[in-house]
């Protein structure tokens, strides 16, 4: 019967919802192998999945762990997913933006494997900062400042967990329909009726190309309506580091100066055209009017005041954000323009520094990280820094390679 | 790298040298895990490999065992192969013809791991007959009767064992360049210059059409000349099963039957053929006269007097051969023509009855089996014999759809 599955899979046939929960829920028992999983998902890989299968995994996913509904108590939500890129805290203004202008916004994020840290070590990077809210105190979070930014507080799709976790280290991350099996059943999961999806493409990203990003987005927009699930996407290009700081107390400054409105940034125009779709599903409003409140509402200082609330009342004590204080300053070679950044490459800088985590019991060094002190496009002289890196073991390596001067 | 050298291969691209031998020989160290080696051979069974991949990766094969050359003592030689079929008794006919021309034959066979036993197996139903000659034991069965058929003495392509084990299990075993990597491996490292080929097809074959035979057949010839090995195929049918018996006591009797030459069947002509090709090879004669000397073998009884000695040689007493007591006659339940044989069905039903192993460790019983009363084509009446079964258990389960009558 497990070869009878895989073979199935090999020669590009439909599975059954009976074979993949056979299949499925037979691995999370033990009846079904690694290495038998391993070769489905290449199978899955090489010859796809239609949408039936999607649709049939995405419910044995969602079905193998706990599901939670907040609308109940508060009304039509949305949640936020980024598929992952380099430099990216795009929820730290994000979340206040939004909630600012009324709307409840309950945000369950992870922490990093990787390059640098996830949403929760960013913020955990706040002195005091607790990302462990029980649900009594999610509850009275939104009822005293309307957002709060914590782990998660049940089992959301331990499947994907595990599932994941071998697709890591068997090659098999690159499927378009096990990555939108495995987004779209945790959103769904989380319970809002309204999901706002940020697909990245590039260097750093899941996916490599425009097009695999539009097809992603695509797909786990239709498993979104299969739930009834209003759900968007933006793409956006992961080629280049996100915003000018790569590292987690570092990415937390870049988040404040963003949201005191004190500087325009490519990362500032992503984080409105975010909040502005949020903003629009919820109120039902045009992405024109929503994206007129999100900007008052950096303007006027509601979202930085929102994001003060939030962390204190989170226990975060925002004056105490630490940077390292040795600084090695990477200068031009040559003079010309920056023709490329690449976020591989500043990923791999900052994982080296200690900013990311190889494994899951890593300890992160929040004080470290990667400032860009010039973006691409902009002309550099010889000698100028191009890289401000703060670090606390000298052991870090710099690959000549990451920005190009043409 | 484990994980690049997999993607690679998952998108369609050749692997280098270099990077197969760092895949499959970190697999025997254990830095490559079996789920990561799962992975890549089912990359391998959809995308296929180049010529260039199928030889570095045979190479490989015979690299991580001995290999023998007995051509240096005994002059050229020729090995047969068998890719493996129920009822297939041919090399205890085959052995015996070749020899009995004075071409000497050194076969190494294996142990059966499916519906029933391997040749090694049906040997050993002959009371007394010893399948674990010493190397010197080979040498000198050679100089008194030219001929002996035994288990492995060495350590022929351990790479194969461990990577054939895994492909079974994890699903990943049609796959025409690795079927040939695994046979055409084993068959070099054993030394014969000339290799004769028997490439099923069919319900108990490990490919089911004759164009996948034929290009199995194709990329073996092709491996052979490379090694400078003389490489002929023939292709045959395994939709049903070979000759009238299968079990491994039954089936020396068969072949008993055969060499006595007191009937004609399509299993006597296999025979003939796989012969005749062998010595045509050998010898350089065309294949009509290698067949006249084949059949003057059989019908002048040297080929049976042949088999006697090589029995004898290995220590087995012939009118010792057993089988069960026990016999239950499967009848026809209507009356018509027999227009199909199941073999994979017949194959089921033989390891029902204990002639075969799901695991190294079982035992077989050498005395159960089935005999076909009644082959395809033939007219029955309701109520004729259709298989005599021959068990000790009476577990054994028939499935009606195994013979079909119209």
């Amino acid at each position: 019967m497990i070869k009878d599955i895989i073979n199935k899979k090999r020669i590009g046939l439909e599975l059954t919802k009976e074979e993949l929960d056979y299949f499925f829920n037979g691995y999370l028992k033990g009846n079904v192998k690694d290495y038998q999983m391993s070769s489905l998902l290449m199978a899955i890989c090489i010859n796809g999945m239609s949408f039936d299968e999607v649709i049939n995994l995405t419910d044995l996913f969602i079905n193998s762990g706990d599901t939670l509904n907040y609308e109940e108590k508060f009304g039509t939500m949305c949640d936020k997913h980024s598929t992952g890129g380099i430099g990216d805290k795009t929820t730290l203004v994000v979340v206040p933006i939004v909630a600012s202008l009324g709307i409840p916004v309950i945000k369950m994020s992870g922490r990093g494997l990787g390059y640098t840290g996830g949403t929760i070590d960013k913020l955990e990077s706040i002195p005091g900062f607790r990302t462990d809210l029980s649900e009594d105190e999610i509850l009275e979070s939104i009822n005293k400042c309307g957002a709060c930014i914590t782990g998660q507080t049940k089992d959301i799709a331990p499947m994907d967990k595990v599932i994941y976790t071998l697709r890591d280290v068997s090659g098999t991350t690159s499927s378009i329909p096990l990555i939108a099996v495995s987004i779209m059943s945790k959103k769904i999961a989380l319970g809002a009726s309204k999901i706002l999806l940020d697909v990245k493409y590039g260097s750093g990203a899941l996916v490599s190309t425009i097009d695999e990003a539009k097809e992603l987005g695509e797909l786990m927009k239709k498993i979104g309506s299969k739930y009834n699930r209003e759900v968007r996407y933006i793409l956006s290009d992961m080629n280049e580091p996100l915003g000018m700081s790569v590292g987690n107390s570092l990415e937390v400054m870049e988040a404040i100066v963003v949201l005191s409105n004190k500087i325009d940034s490519k990362f500032k125009d992503l984080c409105i055209l975010l909040s502005s779709n949020m903003i629009s599903m919820v109120k039902g409003i045009s992405l024109e009017d929503a994206k007129k409140l999100a900007i008052n509402s950096l303007e006027s200082g509601k979202a930085y005041n929102k994001f003060l609330e939030i962390v204190k009342n989170q226990g975060g004590d925002i004056n105490k954000l630490d940077v390292s204080k040795n600084i090695f300053e990477y200068k031009a070679l040559k003079t010309g323009t920056i023709s490329k950044i690449d976020a591989l490459g500043v990923g791999k800088l900052s994982l080296s520094l200690g900013a990311g985590r190889v494994n899951k019991e890593d300890n992160i060094d929040y004080s470290v990280g990667v400032i860009l002190n010039k973006l691409s496009g902009m002309e550099v002289k010889k000698g100028d820094t191009l890289m401000s890196i703060y670090y606390n073991n000298s052991n870090f390596k710099i690959d000549d390679n990451i920005i190009e001067i043409k």
